[in-house]
């Protein structure tokens, strides 16, 4: 993509509006711009960074064995009269009539839909395990939304339900549903730490929420130290489940430090910004609805029935929060709305323009996404704008470097500068990000 | 996928309530249901047809120059009431109040939204031509859906919105647009007829709908017979947008058959499903929000804006009605849910259980998709049920073929079904169909 051509309205100034950095960046970053209180447009860049996100959490749903539906954003509340959650659920539901009256709601999330789809399809202990999810915009009337798009009132979000015989089906979904969590977060470049969760008032272990670590999360967690280790690792190895559960990691609301069985100096307490929640509720819904199958034995059963979402919009902005610096954004590789920066740094020299040219085609056909600033502007805005949107490498091409055969090449995380001959830029970058 | 695993409620009774083709067909090969009226969810076969869709029409606006953004779906009714199109349009705009009692509604088209950000950021005619798109859910409230997904009403959308200097540069926006249409559906497997649509009070010539014929197609249309000829040629060549503008090709408001200049005999009469429209509307939308650009003479001037929509989830529907016959489906290969169907005749025959896991096998890791059949139920029902969704390609595994060391492949569209060594059936089938 060449920069001239693109849609890139980045902000020098730091928007006075902006609490917390994920924020201040995504609007200097030129990746979103508010419409209204809490909904915000995706740009060009928050959009690609979003698609991937997506892509990686579809990628990892389905090799988990889950299904993608896709359910409507808008939908009748005769459900929700049904289960009963029309009255209990608050203001953050949005509520209107349609042309004929009827009343109609904007889905904050799902269980009252996928349930209806489990008691019109699924009949028989056959039909089950099964687990559908769906990647889809919500909405919920936040009263204070905030921190951009980590609070806003529209959101995209991944939700999966999981619909299984028993207690002991159910437990092995939820399960399941973890370990895909943990390779997804993995994948997206982050380490997240479930904790155990309120479950409610249907009781049990089994609620998790997955958190980032980040000082401006607004949530307090209280776990034992061990569990970062294991986190760190589990991404790439074999998800270690059992050693997970047995370690001790609250949400505050969980935490009881008259009865804390870590010690003082392996206890950790951090903040953190809530990205994922699996959840096992049993028949609550199976029940109010009616989604009953025949057991093997030719008993009426409700279905044991799990949620678990991912929030994708909060993902972008809790990405940064974990990985950025003074100057911007540091995208990890498997996110980054393009692999490399291409910067020109004398635009109207043929030397560079002719080099640039070469280098952008060269890694467009190894399947290497580019952003190429051929801009008519100067070094330092060059620099400086390619800091700020964070693509992990920087080839920056200039009359002087060409001259003795060499280009700078900047790993945007570490920082480092090496000058290197052209052809081995080439060569290092295809063989490392080709795709 | 196994079938045996997968979430796929088909029915064999024709629904009542389906007046179309494709909403019987969607229906019955569990692809869709209905949520409430004109409200449907995507099933999972039906979730994977659109978003195959989808990103064959996003990687077209793509290769046009064209660049996503993510618009949300609700937005406050500020920005209409100041285009004047709040108190204009109609019932089918679903408006409500948020909890702090302001004014808002569900996206029914962006032409607001996305002069907004026009004129929050495109300051100079630098910074133009421009082309953003978003692929998003739209709604509006049909007085009377029907047809299933053909006119719901929350409905998924492309819609593009070009930004250029003046009319000359809108045009040529215009015309590359098109030609990115018509690869698009011909990649989607079909041939869309561009014809004149009403331009409405800014007049003009430049306005076109795309229409697949079909005899339930809610539209009329008259053209030059020629024109399908060329629209069977234009996918795979150079557009020729000349030859395509200078044909007659009329929707039934424009039609005036006392002045038109084709003979009875070429003229063509169909009915035809509005898949996509391409609108040039001037400066209709940024001189009322006040969207402009200073020219290269330092004059203040309006943007010249044009909007391009594709009806996503009525092309699903639309594909269908272009492509079934009476045993149900039959998809094109770039949008089919899976390429290949292994059916399975004798399931606990253990020749055929080798044989099929080792077919399968071997075609998943070629990159192909595959849903097996590995249900105990009778060949008949696995053949209508394969028949019935449409897949391309059926291969099928029985005890007799494979004491002499053959399988049968039956081709979808042809019917043609062939008996073929093992062997040359793999090499044929991943050959064809390979990623």
């Amino acid at each position: 993509m060449r920069l001239s051509q693109y849609f890139l309205p980045t902000l020098k100034e730091t928007p006075q509006e902006a609490q917390v950095v994920s924020h201040r960046l995504m609007l200097r970053a030129g990746m979103i711009s508010q419409s209204t209180s809490g909904i915000y447009s995706w740009l060009p860049l928050g959009s690609i960074v979003l698609r991937k996100i997506e892509a990686i959490v579809r990628n990892e749903l389905n090799q988990s064995g889950a299904h993608e539906v896709v359910l409507p954003t808008i939908q009748s509340a005769d459900l929700w009269k049904e289960s009963g959650r029309y009255d209990a659920y608050g203001a953050e539901m949005l509520r209107f009539q349609d042309r004929h009256d009827r009343d109609m709601l904007y889905t904050p999330t799902a269980e009252e839909l996928m349930t209806d789809i489990a008691r019109r399809y699924l009949r028989s202990y056959r039909d089950l395990p099964q687990s559908l999810y769906q990647i889809q915009w919500k909405f919920r009337d936040e009263i204070r939304p905030r921190f951009g798009v980590m609070r806003g009132r529209e959101f995209y979000m991944k939700d999966a339900y999981s619909f299984d015989v028993n207690e002991k089906g159910a437990r092995e979904s939820y399960f399941r549903m973890m370990r895909a969590y943990i390779k997804t977060f993995d994948r997206l470049g982050l380490t997240a730490v479930p904790v155990r969760a309120d479950p409610g008032p249907i009781g049990g272990d089994l609620s998790h929420e997955f958190h980032i670590i980040a000082s401006t999360g607004e949530s307090l967690l209280y776990y034992d130290r061990k569990l970062e280790d294991i986190m760190a690792e589990s991404g790439h190895t074999e998800v270690p489940v059992d050693a997970i559960m047995d370690l001790y990691a609250m949400e505050e609301e969980m935490h009881d430090p008259e009865n804390c069985p870590v010690p003082a100096s392996d206890l950790r307490q951090a903040r953190g910004i809530e990205v994922g929640h699996i959840f096992y509720f049993g028949t609550k819904y199976s029940e109010a609805l009616g989604a009953n199958i025949t057991d093997f034995d030719g008993k009426i059963l409700p279905i044991h029935m799990g949620s678990y979402g991912i929030g994708i919009s909060r993902l972008v902005a809790a990405i940064i929060e974990a990985s950025h610096d003074e100057a911007g954004i540091i995208w990890p590789e498997s996110v980054a709305p393009f692999q490399i920066a291409l910067i020109n740094l004398k635009v109207g020299d043929s030397a560079c323009d002719e080099t640039c040219q070469n280098i952008y085609d060269r890694l467009i056909e190894s399947g290497v996404t580019v952003l190429y600033d051929d801009r008519q502007t100067g070094a330092g805005d060059k620099f400086a704008t390619m800091d700020l949107i964070g693509l992990p490498w920087q080839v920056r091409v200039g009359p002087k470097g060409l001259k003795a055969g060499t280009v700078e090449i900047k790993c945007r995380r570490s920082g480092v500068v090496q000058e290197i001959s052209l052809g081995s830029a080439l060569t290092q970058l295809t063989a490392t990000l080709a795709a």
